[in-house]
């Protein structure tokens, strides 16, 4: 009998998962809800489009419902009547009808679920909260389709609610300074993949970001006038709020510092004078835990910020404290003795519970990097794992909660694939139920050494995308090749919210080549990506903070475009003798660029990328030749090698992402 | 004698015209400056590159070389290893070193002159002023060069200061909002042509878009919940004021004041319920003059609003009050007789000599649309002059200040050639010397009924470049040619700035096109152009304010590119038989146009513009044919008109730019 019920709840499960890769063909969904029914009906979007609501007095979800008419009106073209939701009570029909129970309070496990019903004659959306019927209207954004001479949402019936309440993205502030702006237009695309936390990364070596009214000093001497007013955290914060996302704090201490002492130098490690970072690298700046003055200050920043966010979560950092300024100060030594502080964590574990007694006066739990954990650590903090996953399951066994950004760090730049498939939990974990509660979600982050006003657009999306979906869609959403297709369209739709990851490329191309045709580049673009990891400013010490970071490097991006097609192709071909009119094309392509190259080739940027565009176009010349006549002179087959070579070498900060597949070309024609 | 000395003035004079237009050939300048001479050096750009001041305190001046070096570094790729000035007496010899008098004042008629100087071995910028300074450092940058190996500066010498001390941008944010990083953009581009006033047209029906305290309901009722706080404004005006721009608000009265009403209906003129009108045009709804609530809410908001704009003028609107709601209610009916005022011009008189005792108490000078000029006005009034020149030669006789925005009238969609040949003052004027001074200036005005976010950056650039010119450089500079060669240039360089005129255009061409290949639509923009003035929106009444400005109209702009070139080259052929060639190749490429856009075209929002390029198509068909053969037959004469016919009609709220050539063309084959 048991036998027979798993067999029945195994074939329901398999047909799920089965409708979901079926559907997902057909929906562009991303996050994917956790069930999706087709219904065979369509509604048809015209001007008479309404929305209602039952109180018009919750500015939250007139908000919603007034942008959600803005982007649907400006997507489709429809000059829409009715600019504004109206109280459903006083329409007909009205034709999206929201419904909730309750106002969503902005604090963790808030309910999200919410239920989608598109039919021919109306479109209802039911939610526990309003939160849930915001991420319910950006489901239904994500169903609009057109034909030639209509657009419609497709009908569908849908029941959805997130797999993890902590999905975030920390953006990191420090290194590079982003404008108001700048955020809100990532927090509008953050609600759109349904992420609910923006973790802002407020200090760091290279700058203190924040207006604090009882020590100027902090952000006059810390920021080079690029902080933000305590009216712009409060501003960003609503904004948020609006959008049901939580904002949490940082203040990365007592490591990562620089910008403290700059301000204080007399809280420092160090007797010396400190001046604001410009590299990038773990530095040894760090507060002096032993020093009372530490914590008048750091009590005197907490009280006075902690009541500008709203949210229960305040982040210390911690991260990456190497004690090298404690180590050679003798006076740290000696109270590490007379507190029985064995080793620096020891030290910094002292430190961390008198911070944490500030911000819990402040009402705030505290939350840090996983070097944070520590025996006697309160058991309220939370674990923020970066360097494995082992930290997070360690600290969920351990009855602490946590949450995952190891395999999320997008600012290396690797492959969508690496961070979609990164699942957070491994079924075969050891964990209880209670202790996998422990487990929240997780945050990607975007470090910010290497990306300014405009080029964080570019890192950020669209990989966050998918690893919303990590967060949101049940585990076994994990079909690549669905994601990828869904991704280049929720991709696109960003723009419409107006992240600039398309548009600025183009603004980068036209600068480097001082105006002229940017064709050429942007061919590039499709086959070079940025060096990943840290090999693109080895050491820290390649790029200040205010070097520039509007080069071709800028404007290339991981996945690019050409790539898997043309190794994809070589494969085939290898393997199979297929595809050969691809690679054909690819190299006619690749050759005709290097002469369109040349007619641009007169700034000094350019004359960086020239020998790449002249030994990929030879390179072509000479594997054109070898898939056409199936073989390659001896002669040619050297000359094949050495520009491998040439090619296989970083240029101008980035890697011709196609060598692999060149590369397993030429072998080929090894005699 | 004296012949003979008018003739070597005339003779320098000459020289001096033909110096500039030689030189206007080969530097990218604007406003071209009063003189400039070559001396055949070039000053390097390396890494080494260092500015020096001499005060490291003067916030303003640390500010705009900080931004200088950003924008050198981000623009040529250099890493300069010294990213902030220094101070002059420490390093030997910086390679721009800046020297200037005194801090200059924030006010009109302050001085801006500079004088700057190029040589191998070092840059030096001289000022009475840092505000001149600045000035200096933007003709600086415009002198960027470059060959295949280095980035340099042209060896140049200038000696510059503006015409007129009155040289600004309008913007309204009433009709639609724009968000704060939109105006600061704005304002960096501004500074760049040497603008210096940023004229805020802050309320009107369609929005009251300013938080004020004392009287909640303005913002709170008036405006969508798109207002500027208090804070954001004092970030605004210190912003442009590092930027040596002045901030003149403008709150339109006693017509334009529907926003006003709909949060005070009791100071109406008319006793009905008011709500933010979302249409455009002029409007009834006017404060009543007669009641005591009308001076006492206006004393409340000038007096609050006041002290945030640190500059002495201030805006009052005035204009199209047509006073039909004044003829319509009879106790202000009573109350004119009863004053003795016989016309409403009268009453409105009465009202401003009251509005201007609130401003003058709060020490402003009250300046309007020049409706406001009446014999009783007191002399201090600024006359801001929109219906005709006339009425600014009129208020400088009598001894007003004032200044000219008719003919920079930029949201009419007319070429640049019609605003830079819109000389403000005639030669054979008759106005005194005392007179002619009271001519402060110029303002390029954008109103907002049509341009949103995404599209104002292009609505105002690069036409008010060349505005910028006509305020700052000499009568005489006007060569249309120039102008055009010079502002293709400096309209690439307003992207380094975040100016989005560029980038967005692609923005709106992929989103209608639902993403797929822009080609087609980019290559019909180049021959269509917005319909101009107010065909667009005729009575006003065909978009609301949050109607979709995301169409093809959108990102088409005034000035196609392709357009003159066709023109002119149908103009050639006519008459002398040349440019066959140029002409079969527009042909081709519409005909091959044509094709692209069938390929596409599967949206509703294409299928309107489908009609447009199969026209242009088979009219291009049939013009190749009576090209190449000389000759067209009765029939495809008979069908050519046809087409014409067709494609004369508006499509998509644009115009066919290249008709007039078509038309030429079609009847050179009239038989």
């Amino acid at each position: 009998m048991k036998k027979f019920i798993l067999l029945i709840i195994l074939g329901v499960f398999h047909q799920f998962i089965f409708s979901q890769n079926n559907l997902s063909e057909k929906y562009n969904l991303m996050p994917w809800p956790q069930e999706i029914v087709e219904n065979g009906q369509q509604f048809l979007i015209t001007s008479n489009f309404t929305i209602g609501i039952d109180n018009l007095k919750n500015r939250k979800i007139v908000k919603a419902t007034t942008r959600f008419l803005r982007r649907l009106s400006n997507r489709t073209g429809i000059f829409i009547e009715k600019g504004f939701a109206v109280n459903a009570t006083e329409v007909t029909k009205p034709a999206v009808l929201i419904k909730y129970q309750r106002v969503g309070k902005l604090e963790l496990h808030e309910d999200e679920s919410y239920q989608l019903s598109i039919k021919n004659n109306q479109i209802t959306i039911n939610a526990i909260t309003d939160t849930g019927a915001i991420r319910g209207l950006e489901t239904l954004l994500q169903l609009t389709s057109h034909n030639k001479t209509n657009y419609f949402f497709e009908g569908v019936s849908i029941k959805d609610a997130p797999r993890f309440p902590w999905r975030g993205l920390m953006i990191d502030v420090a290194r590079h300074y982003e404008p108001v702006g700048v955020l809100k237009r990532n927090l509008d695309a953050m609600a759109s993949v349904k992420l609910n936390v923006f973790h802002w990364h407020l200090t760091d070596d290279q700058g203190f970001r924040v207006e604090v009214k009882s020590r100027p000093k902090l952000h006059e001497l810390g920021s080079d006038g690029q902080y933000y007013t305590q009216n712009q955290i409060k501003e960003v914060v609503a904004y948020a709020a609006d959008l049901g996302i939580r904002v949490v704090p940082e203040f990365d201490i007592p490591g990562h510092a620089t910008s403290w002492l700059t301000a204080y130098p007399e809280i420092g490690s160090k007797d010396t004078i400190y001046s604001i970072e410009r590299y990038a690298g773990i530095f040894d700046p760090t507060l002096d835990p032993t020093n009372p003055k530490t914590y008048e200050i750091l009590d005197d920043v907490f009280s006075e910020i902690a009541p500008l966010f709203p949210d229960t979560y305040f982040h210390i950092g911690g991260d990456e404290n190497e004690g090298k300024h404690w180590d050679e100060n003798k006076k740290i030594q000696t109270f590490k003795k007379q507190h029985n502080l064995k080793t620096n964590h020891d030290l910094q574990n002292y430190f961390n519970i008198k911070v944490q007694k500030i911000l819990k006066k402040n009402k705030k739990v505290m939350m840090g990097w996983d070097e944070i954990l520590q025996p006697t650590l309160p058991k309220d903090v939370v674990i923020h794992s970066w360097r494995g996953k082992e930290a997070m399951l360690k600290a969920a066994k351990q009855g602490y909660k946590t949450i995952l950004s190891k395999g999320y760090y997008i600012d290396l730049l690797k492959s969508v694939d690496h961070h979609y498939t990164n699942e957070p939990i491994k079924e075969d974990n050891d964990l209880t139920e209670v202790q996998l509660k422990n487990i929240l979600g997780g945050e990607a982050t975007m470090w910010s050494e290497l990306v300014t006003p405009l080029t964080i657009d570019s890192r950020i999306w669209p990989r966050t995308a998918a690893i919303a979906e990590r967060f949101w869609s049940h585990r076994n959403v994990k079909d690549l090749e669905s994601m990828h297709r869904r991704l280049a369209v929720i991709n696109n739709r960003l723009e419409e919210l107006g992240i600039t990851h398309i548009r600025n490329k183009s603004v980068i191309l036209r600068n480097i080549s001082n105006y002229q045709n940017t064709e050429a580049l942007f061919n590039l673009t499709k086959i070079c990506e940025p060096l990943k990891a840290y090999q693109r400013n080895k050491g820290g010490k390649e790029y200040k903070s205010y070097s520039p970071f509007t080069q071709f490097v800028d404007a290339c991006n991981v996945d690019a475009v050409d790539v898997k097609p043309f190794n994809n192709a070589v494969d085939a071909f290898l393997i199979n003798g297929t595809e050969k009119t691809k690679i054909i094309s690819f190299f006619e392509k690749w050759i005709a660029n290097n002469t369109a190259f040349q007619k641009i080739n007169n700034t000094p940027t350019l004359a960086t990328l020239e020998p790449l565009s002249r030994n990929l176009a030879k390179l072509s010349s000479l594997l054109l030749d070898g898939v056409v006549s199936g073989k390659l002179s001896k002669g040619n087959y050297d000359k094949a090698q050495k520009l491998i070579q040439e090619l296989d070498k970083p240029v101008a900060d980035t890697e011709l992402a196609i060598i692999s597949g060149l590369k397993k070309l030429v072998l080929n024609y090894k005699k």
